[in-house]
């Protein structure tokens, strides 16, 4: 099955402490689009500016992404620009640019709107609830976010939450969001707002799943080294989204080995600037790095 | 087969937001000790004054841990007291009165020389060597350490790491030793220094094991609950050498299992003041939680 993804479009210019890369494709929906489209056909709903590079479109044609809901607007393309510290976990905005992203408003074509596995990712929870206004029956919807949208849209993101079956987001959002530091409290808490799945990334350390059928500890694929972490959360949900809809059964059955696929993914994001590993990547290198997961946490 | 135990034997006064608890009993080889008598019979090395409260005497000898190596002298038991914050991830020393272990020499009994699994528990590098001096031939020695002898005493340390099978520490500390962010590079430093297994600890988010089979991710168990993380890490390692001196066939086939069962016993450590969790533990206890992480991990 298909996967509708919604997000931001963006050129991220990304300074780390050895580089800097100026406009290179990033957004939310960029990445996870990317990494659903190891698995299955992905739509993706998004804006940019017509500054936006042709050799992106080709890009995300490469991956047989579905853009009739790509929205291509006269003036400039959402551009972020961002540093790294040397130790590759934190990050500072350096510029935020919002070109058309300011006035977007997500319209689903026509034949996007039964689609039924639907990732919210990272943008504003008013256009995340907007998208799902468009939907017929979604079998499956998920959202991710940013600590941006718990401090000036905390009652969008509310509203929202009621609406999803899965929530993701990292650790220190989670504490943000119910100011609870066990992890177990803070999960408990989330449940109650409404999602049935709620994932806390954690960055190298891993991703926790809270479901109706218990919890799942989903490895990181350790790696040798980080060039750039920017889109490793979007890349881990688009892949587990992107597989999650590929595999027959229930959700509960297969979410486990989607989120392993979603790290896999992941990881190649953060071997390279932007997308440019992660678009290098073939099927059968995932597959390796799976079985190398399976070996690593077996006893 | 039996563990060799040396380390700290203290009176710890543990505060938290919620409570204080004075004169615990405490030390880096009683949590070990403990936490290995579980699966194998243990032989402690350490020192105590004739302060000592003749309760703790008992509860060593209810886990059958050998107390021919403890020494008794006249003078004042080694006393801890420390401070938690909030989160439980941050503690400060409020005070520190080494007492009669200011002088400590560790004196091996006869009997305790031809030892086969020898744990030298966090104390002072040139103790841990000078346990090792007497030794006759060991078959697997690991050393557990802390950040005050990175900073005082890394002479001393670096000469007792090329007699080690197994050094176990902390991910802040691998950073201190090694100045690596990335973790494969400050493993391969390590081994470098003599250990052909390393292990790094990182707390609620379980550890890592780089040994010549390769590496394992292993889980740390999710607690609902922290109520005291003090000795977590002695009872990780003790538990894990206490399995591993209890298994048949080789280091290498059984030391992944004896992680898990370390990390399990670490759970109920951080679930009680000092050891007053661990000691209410039972074998099946441990059994239950091991088959819970069998499952939290699987995919």
């Amino acid at each position: 099955m298909s996967v509708l993804i919604v997000g931001s479009t963006a050129l991220d210019s990304i300074k780390t402490p050895k580089a800097e890369n100026p406009r290179l494709l990033g957004g939310s929906a960029s990445h996870a689009a990317v990494a659903a489209s190891f698995f299955s056909p992905v739509k993706l709903v998004g804006v940019v500016g017509d500054d936006f590079p042709k050799k992106y479109i080709q890009l995300y044609k490469k991956h047989r992404v579905d853009l009739q809901g790509l929205q291509i607007l006269p003036g400039k393309t959402f551009h972020w620009s961002g540093e790294y510290e040397v130790n590759m976990n934190n990050r500072r905005t350096l510029l935020t640019e919002l070109g058309v992203f300011e006035t977007f408003t997500p319209t689903l074509p026509r034949a996007h709107q039964n689609s039924q596995f639907v990732l919210l990712a990272n943008i504003a929870p008013s256009l995340q609830s907007h998208v799902l206004n468009q939907m017929e029956r979604p079998k499956f919807v998920a959202a991710d976010t940013m600590d941006l949208w718990l401090n000036i849209a905390l009652a969008d993101l509310l509203k929202l939450l009621k609406r999803l079956d899965l929530f993701v987001l990292n650790d220190s959002e989670a504490h943000m969001l119910t100011k609870q530091d066990n992890m177990f409290s803070a999960i408990q808490k989330i449940h109650k707002l409404g999602p049935k799945y709620v994932i806390i990334k954690k960055g190298s350390h891993g991703s926790v799943l809270s479901s109706p059928k218990g919890f799942f500890i989903c490895p990181a694929y350790p790696l040798h080294k980080v060039v750039d972490p920017t889109g490793a959360g979007d890349s881990f949900v688009g892949g587990m989204m992107g597989h999650l809809a590929s595999a027959r059964g229930s959700v509960d059955d297969n979410i486990r080995r989607a989120m392993v696929y979603g790290s896999v993914v992941a990881s190649f994001c953060c071997e390279g600037f932007g997308l440019t590993r992660t678009t290098m990547v073939k099927r059968s290198d995932i597959e390796k790095r799976v079985r190398e997961l399976e070996k690593l946490t077996r006893f």
